[in-house]
C-alpha cells in the first residue's frame, strides 16, 4: 500500500490516503519519494482551477527519490539510485515528439497529477525514461524544485537560444522567478529582475540579478524601453503585457511560464516594427533537464527553500495559499 | 522638379505634385521611377489610419527604376542600374541593428513614406544601402511588389528559420498571401492557403497550394488541429487567433505580418504546452531582399498583378479600397 496524502474535495484538506499502484510495468520504475516540493500549480490542481483534477486528489510533482523497484525492461536507474521526476510521468516513446527527444511535448504525455497519483507520498510510479538521475553533487534536500520550477525557467534559455551576451529580464521573484536569476546569471547574462516586493532586492541581487526594478512603478519600465532580448514571465497574473513589450529590444522575445488565467492580448503594431514575439513554455524534455542538473552542478545552484515535515503538510499548502514562500516549500518524510 | 502624386488631405484624391529633393546626399543615389505597386498600407496612409502621415502625401513604397544620380560616396549601385526600394530609403548605418545587416529594425530607419515622399512619382531618393539591385531575370513591371508584399512574406522564412519539410499555412491570398504561397511552396513546404473567398482555389493551387480551407468553415479548422510549424497571417483584420493557435504542432508559430488593428489576445494553457508563439514582422534587411530576389530568380517566382498607368491612379487606388486586386496593382510610367 502506498500511503499519500489526498484531498477529496475542491479546495479540500490533505488527509492520509492509502492506494494501491498495481503490477509494475515493464518500462516502469517505482520511486520511493523524499522529498516533494510544493509548486503553486499543486494548488492549482487541489482547487480544480484548470477543471483537470479527479479526486481524491494526491499532488505533487517535484519529486526526489530513491529507485525502489524497476520493470523488467526499464533502463537507465538502478535500485536505490537517488533521481528525480517532474511534470511528465510517462509519454508514448513512439510518436515524432519521443522519437525527437521531445517527451514533454508528446500528446499522449502522462502527467505526473493528473488522473494518477504524485508525490505527496511515500512512493509514485513513473516509465523509467522520464525519471532523470540526481548527480551526486546536488543536495537531495533542495533538489525537488529543480524538477518543476528549476525546468520551467531553465528550458527557455535552450529553447530561444539564449547568448550570454543578451540582456535578459525576470518578472516574478518566487519559486521559478528567483531560480531563473540564477540560472539565467549563470548563463553569462545581464539580469534584471522585475517585481512587485521592493523588500526582496537585496536577495535578488544574491540569486544574481545586476538590476532590480520595482514592477509598480511604470516610469521605471520607461526608462529601460529597447533593453531586453529576453522578458521571462513567471507570474501567473495578467500584466501590462504592452509596457513590457517596450522594454525588449528588436527581435525580443516575451517568454511566458506561468499559467495566466486571462488571454494575453498585446497591440500589434510595436511587435510588427520591432520583429518581436510572444513566446510560450512550460517544463522540458527529460534531456534537458538532465543538462539542467549538469549545468547547475557545475554553477553550485540549488533552490532556496523552506523545508516541511510531511505531517505539517496542510500547515505548507496554506503558507503557500496565503504567505510568500521564500522562496519554495519543500515536504520531507 | 520631382512630378508626383500627392493628397492633401486624409482620404484625399491623388492630384499632380511638383517638389524638389534638394541636393543628393554623398550617400544617396535617386531613382527614375518605372514602376511601382500599390500596398494597402499606402492606402492607410492616405487615409493616415496610423495617425502618420504628413500631408502632402505622396504614397508608393514597391518601386522599380533606374538609379539617375549617385552621390559622391554612394556605392554598390551604378548610373542606370535597375534596382527597387522598399519601405525602408535609409537608416543609420552605425547603429548595431545597421552594422548587424538589420537595417530594417534601425531605430532611426527613415521609411519610405512618412516624414518624406514615395514612389507615385518619376523620381525617388534614398540612401544607396537601402537600394537593392534588380537581378536581369526579373521582369521590371511585375517586380515592385517584391520590395514589400514580397519580403514581407519571404522574411519570416529566414526569420524563423523554416525548413522544407515543414507545413506552413496561409492565411489570406492577396497580395501578400499569393506571394507567400509561391515562396513557401518553392522552399519546399507542404502549404495550405486559408481563405474567405473559395473561388480563389484553383488559383491558390496554381500558386503552390496543395490544400484549400475556407476559413469561414469552423470544422474545416477542426479538423486539421496541429498541422502546422507555422501559419503566416497575411491579413489586416482580427481574426480567431485561438483556432489558429490549435491548428499549430507543438512548438508551432503564428506569424502575423498584417497591421491587425486590435491587440491580438491568446489563450495561454495551449500555448504553455505546446510550447507555441505569436511572432511578427513587417519587411526585411536589404540582405535578406537580396536573397529573396536571387531565390525568386531560381524559382521563376513573380507577383501576380494588374497595371495601370500613373495617369488613372485614382481608379487604380478606388480599386483597391473596393475591389479586390488580382492580387497586386502595380502603376507605370
Amino acid at each position: 500500500m502506498v500511503k499519500g496524502y489526498a484531498a477529496t474535495e475542491p479546495g479540500g484538506e490533505l488527509k492520509a490516503f492509502e492506494y494501491e499502484l498495481g503490477p509494475l510495468g515493464d518500462y516502469q520504475v517505482d520511486i520511493k519519494v523524499e522529498y516533494c516540493g510544493i509548486c503553486h500549480s499543486d494548488l492549482s490542481m487541489l482547487d480544480n482551477d484548470f477543471g483537470l483534477t479527479q479526486y481524491p486528489f494526491v499532488p505533487g510533482h517535484e519529486i526526489v527519490g530513491r529507485v525502489d523497484a524497476i520493470g523488467a525492461n526499464a533502463k537507465g536507474v538502478t535500485v536505490g539510485q537517488r533521481v528525480g521526476l517532474g511534470w511528465y510521468a510517462g509519454s508514448c516513446m513512439t510518436c515524432e515528439w519521443c522519437m525527437s527527444g521531445n517527451h514533454n511535448l508528446c500528446p499522449s504525455a502522462e502527467m505526473t497529477i493528473i488522473g494518477r497519483h504524485g508525490g505527496f507520498a511515500d512512493k509514485v510510479r513513473a516509465e523509467a525514461a522520464l525519471v532523470v538521475p540526481l548527480p551526486e553533487q546536488i543536495e537531495a534536500e533542495t533538489a525537488g524544485p529543480l524538477f518543476c520550477a528549476g525546468i520551467a525557467v531553465f528550458n527557455p534559455l535552450v529553447q530561444l537560444d539564449i547568448k550570454p551576451t543578451d540582456r535578459v529580464g525576470v518578472i516574478g521573484i518566487g519559486g521559478l522567478g528567483h531560480m531563473a536569476l540564477r540560472f539565467v546569471d549563470a548563463w553569462g547574462c545581464e539580469v534584471t529582475a522585475f517585481s512587485t516586493s521592493p523588500e526582496k532586492e537585496a536577495e535578488a541581487r544574491e540569486f544574481g540579478a545586476d538590476h532590480f526594478v520595482n514592477s509598480r512603478d511604470p516610469k521605471a519600465l520607461e526608462e529601460i524601453a529597447g533593453s531586453f532580448a529576453l522578458i521571462l514571465s513567471t507570474v501567473s497574473a495578467s500584466l501590462d503585457w504592452n509596457a513590457y513589450i517596450a522594454t525588449l529590444r528588436p527581435k525580443g522575445r516575451l517568454h511566458i511560464v506561468g499559467v495566466v488565467p486571462q488571454p494575453v492580448s498585446v497591440e500589434v503594431i510595436p511587435m510588427l516594427l520591432g520583429q518581436k514575439s510572444v513566446t510560450y513554455s512550460s517544463g522540458g524534455s527529460p534531456a534537458t533537464t538532465a543538462k539542467m542538473l549538469e549545468f547547475a552542478v557545475r554553477h553550485r545552484i540549488q533552490p532556496t527553500i523552506e523545508t516541511f515535515k510531511f505531517s505539517q503538510i496542510n500547515d505548507a499548502m496554506e503558507k503557500l495559499r496565503n504567505g510568500k514562500p521564500r522562496y519554495r516549500l519543500v515536504l520531507k518524510h
